[in-house]
């Protein structure tokens, strides 16, 4: 992987398992307004809403708006779906931030450290800015920048995310590294012109998860750890 | 200062010596060249570029261009105005990437570090997101998020640039709090809705430094840490 100078992180997923932490926040959200449900199924519908919404903002429908934005206006239609109608603003509000709450998965802050060795690292996510800060925080990533969907105003897979990612490095597409656990991401950065890392994470969501990419990559890799091991040979 | 959530900081000047560092890296690219001239006041020269090179941008006369373009172009006329005209593009390179080389004061290191502990901190700068990659590295700063130019794609002091640092990180301008030796900065900001706070840098150009803000701020501080100490009271 000669000439490869920054790693691109996707995160929902392949950083953070945005499954049991939705859950976990949902439950603590909703449990004390004596609100019982699936809060894994609750989580998994929540994300279902993920990529017709970005959908809104790719096909020009709607302008660009932030993740943050999306996950207040489709929390509503699933609490719906699951029979809950008349929350309260501060409830929304608070519930709406899960998507900040998450946890990483364990290999992550240890992985990142090490590939921060020798890459500049930055996340290229749909999540906006905000999310991205507090994920951050919460889990010791030590980013030297905050790319993604805010700085190109689009969400992936469209190419401008990740050609603006490069550039705002100063960087051509082929010194950039695409990380991340879905192929589609994977597939999109690859056509413009990045290189690609998958990492598996059967965990994210059991039943749908790829165990392998459905697209040629150029390192295929279980963990962060170990593609800072495979970076490194 | 209660209800300030993020601290946007202000780089060449403030927490960087752009002057003697911009010297020392001509210096290392020209006197091999058997080039000889006064360095500090090259460094000078080019700084005082700077503005008219952003106002035409500002102006809308030329759309958004990164301030590496800018010093790229800026750079021509100045090593031209001190007779030296037929640089090889390697070396016009590597002398535009000066400003990616520079030295913290100091006590800028701990002092990030310390207001860090209870702030989201964040480089609002003209520079582009690369210099601030770049000059985080060099002097271990730990930013939550690289904010500034390269995120409202224009200048300061342009009401935009602070509004949309503020708007990344889902924060109210008077949750934030623009920290700068200059007082057209902190003029700027706080005309929109931000908190100020001027930190002294006679050393930033001895002749023409600001030993105390012209404008009303909310604090004064002498370092960094001096910030720290005042914002922790």
């Amino acid at each position: 992987m000669q000439g490869v100078r920054a790693l691109f992180f996707d995160v929902f997923g392949t950083l953070v398992d945005w499954r049991r932490g939705v859950a976990r926040e949902a439950e603590s959200v909703l449990k004390p307004l004596k609100v019982s449900l699936d809060w894994i199924a609750f989580a998994d519908a929540w994300r279902d809403q993920y990529q017709p919404a970005m959908e809104e903002v790719r096909s020009g429908r709607i302008p660009y708006t932030k993740l943050d934005a999306l996950h207040r206006r489709t929390l509503q239609t699933v609490l719906a779906s699951f029979g809950v109608e008349t929350l309260r603003e501060a409830h929304l509000a608070r519930l709406t931030l899960a998507w900040h709450r998450l946890d990483a998965w364990q290999d992550v802050p240890a992985g990142l450290a090490a590939l921060r060795q020798r890459f500049l690292i930055a996340p290229v996510s749909n999540g906006n800015t905000a999310i991205m800060c507090d994920l951050a925080r919460r889990n010791d990533f030590h980013w030297d920048a905050i790319l993604g969907a805010d700085v190109a105003r689009t969400f992936k897979p469209q190419p401008v995310v990740y050609l603006a990612a490069a550039d705002a490095l100063d960087l051509q597409p082929r010194e950039c590294m695409m990380c991340a656990s879905h192929s589609s991401d994977l597939a999109a950065a690859a056509a413009n012109g990045l290189r690609t890392a998958f990492i598996a994470r059967p965990e994210e969501r059991p039943n749908s998860s790829e165990s392998a990419p459905t697209t040629a990559v150029d390192v295929i890799a279980d963990s962060t750890l170990d593609l800072a091991a495979k970076l490194d040979d």
